[in-house]
């Protein structure tokens, strides 16, 4: 049976890891495959994967995230070493016959079921997000994730003739511990859980 | 500036970490309000923190969850220690005025918007469920995530008259290795991401 992470491996992936506004240092390439080859091992429904990642690091790249971006996203987005779009790809279940070979006819599923496949994709696409999050702090980078931007210009811009939509954003950087605002409220397990 | 967690506990939270069909052991209640603590820190959108969570436990609830279970999540439910059903609410910008301090108008993003609150609390709620699944490994748990139920009786018999709605379900328990099937392909880096 595992035992507990020791107190400081649950501190940096939970308790005194915070979402940055403001992100710098250096990312390097080798450490986006880093983050890629672990968030890519967390379950998702028959392994389906829809989970897509654009790594925006160029400065032309930037320029074309700029027009999508809410004010309030703007400055911090253009600063960050590198802003990945988390997308989810709505053509996923074409790859299950490699990714799910318990069962060959998983494809069927899905094909031609487009509810089926938006609740799919929307679940597994955010919690393959959520992997990522814990996966760049596992190795020692901060993130800023954010919802405040335009979804449509993005896909038009980064996944034109495609069925890859985005999720989120996710800025990547090494954080200031001192330009951090106080940590917000949480409900109390009794607000949000029961035991029945 | 933070070093990466040693590949040890990077194992324990992915690299090893496996989705188990067979959970025994035991899990205390104090190892379900640890899990809520660690989970509860993962950053959510404007801290909307939608997840709510029944640790099914006890054998008249587990009876309750029967019915709803797909023929091949039945029996590996029935026997696992707990069963989380890991739901959102639909209500959860109600709470905004607490959880987000900085901006008393957030609640009025989401109020009379339904589009706007089912995507905003079925993507954090996911990205929940996310950090839900790693807390519980970080703690030394196995985790059986599952999509294969009926979402309606679930949340007629355990959320009537309410806007909590179900995502999955997570068997929880200690999990044997040795009956474990070989991981399921993955996609590689070149096939998902792209560096721009």
């Amino acid at each position: 049976m595992a035992t507990a992470l020791d107190s400081a491996a649950q501190d940096q992936i939970f308790r005194t890891a915070r979402t940055h506004n403001v992100l710098g240092g250096s990312v390097t390439d080798q450490q986006l495959r880093d983050i890629y080859q672990l968030m890519i091992l967390g379950p998702t429904s028959a392994n389906c994967s829809p989970a897509r990642i654009v790594f925006v690091r160029s400065r032309q790249a930037k320029e074309r995230l700029r027009p999508a971006l809410s004010s309030t996203n703007l400055d911090k987005t253009m600063a960050a070493p590198v802003t990945a779009i988390i997308a989810y790809d709505l053509e996923f279940y074409e790859r299950l016959p490699v990714l799910f070979p318990h069962n060959p006819d998983a494809i069927n599923w899905f094909k031609g079921n487009a509810a089926v496949i938006q609740t799919t994709a929307f679940r597994n696409g955010s919690l393959q997000g959520a992997y990522f999050i814990i996966a760049a702090r596992a190795l020692g980078l901060d993130c800023g994730p954010m919802s405040g931007f335009d979804n449509a210009k993005i896909d038009a811009e980064f996944f034109p003739d495609s069925k890859i939509k985005s999720n989120f954003l996710c800025n990547l950087g090494v954080g200031d511990p001192w330009k951090l605002f106080p940590r917000s409220p949480r409900m109390s397990f009794e607000q949000v859980c029961q035991i029945a």
